[in-house]
């Protein structure tokens, strides 16, 4: 939002806490975008009880990044002003505050998302699923023995009833046989093609285009404050490999997932065999969080039953932390599910999240917006 | 080196290439340190016949770092101008040049780095295993059967010509036995407090200050240059956590090696259990590269056999590449061994390096020194 000129002042009014945000090194073009904005970088009447002194957003040294009047002034415009964002804005500032009691070294600040339902949309069905699907049909030809069993069958022969009893082990199987054999570029290629084309079957959006906004905005300002992000999830990691660069900002070193087996033969080439290297949802996710990052997190962000360890796992680790418990609360905007749900089951994860005091995001509450590039 | 009035002129005609390092944002101060080494930052006799023009190190825009006459106008001053380091920075040149054919984008620069041997010292014996030897012997009162028992009635007993014969799956076994049934950070901080402590037998210095000065300065350039720097090492992954971040700038999510099952038990304490999880060394190094980071590495340094298998990974990517063989044939200031040597036999890898043309760095003809903290 580089113009002020066109930022309705109540907007601004709305989204900016009491100090003026400013780059001391930078006062004229301040001053200019206050003129311009008629000085409505100041609290409105729904104005936040915290404050940016502590989270680095107001510059205090020549050669800061300068911070406009506007949005930027609040890095999470698509949250609304509750208390989600208020433990967000909270928390970020307490471990970010070197003279504080809280304060975690850049180094240890760790946060660990999952993606699933917390950074993009699960349902009707996992995303990864619907991808195993239209790969079961395109290597159809390939395996006629496909045509006879459960649940290939059900997918080739558009089974809409057999496909929704389908269990854990059936899925993880087809994607097994639709995984496996490759070499790692060449799956994130394929990944990279389908997500091109395919589109989600009720908002007919691009799956890229229905990840949260306001995730991404966190990701972005845990960032800003020196934390590393991960992606952390019970999908396949190559597969969110394939556009967690682009979509989340999340290199590819930074995504832990579910995995084949990788073997490098004799010839010199590096395939996806087919075999479970690891599963990693619920207690997997903690352990895969110290294979492969080697810190407990301060941060994490989930939304169902196996994210419970690894929120667990943040908690006991006597010292600050935050779980962010996002729930799908919103059947308008996106889904409401929960206890119930055969995707993404969130029931004692809930209860814990509750009797614990973390931190429960309603979508319908918390999220001015839902998605990324649609108006949620 | 921010004095320059020190440097002797003849090290720096030495050391520098055709054009003078400079910043355009900064030319006072250049000139200055120009009047100061008066004009000495142009080759001498023996300059190399690479450039600084396509590395980015002559800055050009107003805000790039300034790059002073002296030593930081050679990213590298603890290697000798010999073909090793010439094709370091033509590696990096070429790879860094937007405008070039062997352009490759940051995001995709990935140097996998072997440790034992390849940035600190492996012998007598690898540290890892010192290490282990003195745990057993702490450990020994609570384990009476390790009295009878081998590799670890050697150790107690302080028979050395058992322990030189230890085979490959006793000293695993060893590490497994003090190593296992401890959390993350508990192990870590073992580790550290040994580091602290231990003293390399030969040169009565700590081990992390065995650590290859050449090395440290080739990790720093590559990431100065955009590169992610990775250990990827058949050493134990938490066991070089606990000392990568400060000694080599690698943080911990960027180590890779073997490790123990990890188990989040019930009672959420995740705990290293006595199992092997992956061993990383030969094939498992490519293939554990494709786990935890996703990306065939551009840049491999080793220096035994156990690395070859990662250096065919990266010269097998149809992209440019750089292998970096490090062979020990320095018995004076550190060791000389290679193909019959017990600990870090290098054989098979060595003739290939020399067939495919890799690069082999000699420690003896391209290390001007060799410790951190010594003067090898």
């Amino acid at each position: 939002m580089a113009n002020f000129g066109v930022i309705p002042g109540n907007l601004i009014a709305e989204s900016v806490p009491e100090r003026v945000c400013r780059g001391t090194g930078q006062v004229v073009i301040i001053a200019l975008a206050i003129l311009l904005t008629l000085g409505t970088c100041r609290p409105g009447a729904g104005a936040s009880d915290y404050r940016f002194s502590h989270s680095g957003l107001v510059a205090g040294k020549p050669g800061d990044r300068v911070i406009y009047a506007g949005s930027e002034c609040d890095p999470l415009p698509s949250w609304n002003d509750c208390p989600a964002k208020r433990a967000i804005m909270d928390f970020i500032a307490r471990v970010t505050d070197e003279d504080g009691p809280d304060f975690v070294p850049a180094a240890e600040r760790v946060a660990a998302f999952d993606n699933d339902g917390t950074l993009w949309v699960e349902q009707p069905m996992y995303v990864q699923g619907m991808f195993a699907i239209d790969r079961v049909r395109a290597l159809a030809p390939e395996h006629p023995e496909w045509r006879e069993r459960q649940p290939f069958k059900a997918v080739l022969e558009n089974d809409t009833a057999a496909l929704a009893r389908m269990s854990k082990e059936q899925l993880a199987d087809m994607v097994l046989a639709v995984h496996a054999g490759t070499g790692q570029e060449e799956f994130i290629g394929t990944v990279r093609e389908w997500l091109a084309q395919a589109r989600h079957p009720r908002f007919d959006a691009p799956y890229t285009a229905l990840v949260y906004r306001p995730m991404l905005e966190l990701m972005d300002y845990l960032r800003q404050h020196g934390f590393k992000v991960f992606v952390v999830s019970g999908g396949g990691v190559d597969f969110i490999r394939a556009f967690s660069e682009e979509t989340y900002g999340v290199p590819r070193e930074n995504v832990v997932g579910s995995s084949l087996e990788y073997e490098y033969g004799a010839d010199g080439r590096l395939v996806r065999v087919a075999k479970l290297g690891k599963y990693d949802d619920a207690g997997g996710k903690p352990e895969s969080i110290a294979l492969h990052i080697g810190r407990r997190p301060i941060l994490v962000a989930g939304n169902s039953d196996g994210d419970l360890a690894m929120m667990r796992y943040a908690a006991d680790g006597g010292r600050p932390f935050l779980d962010l418990l996002v729930h799908h609360d919103d059947a308008g905007r996106e889904w409401a599910y929960d206890r119930e749900s055969r995707v993404g089951k969130l029931d004692e994860a809930l209860d814990e999240a509750i009797s614990r005091g973390w931190t429960v995001v309603s979508m319908e509450r918390d999220w001015k917006r839902i998605f990324d590039d649609r108006t949620g």
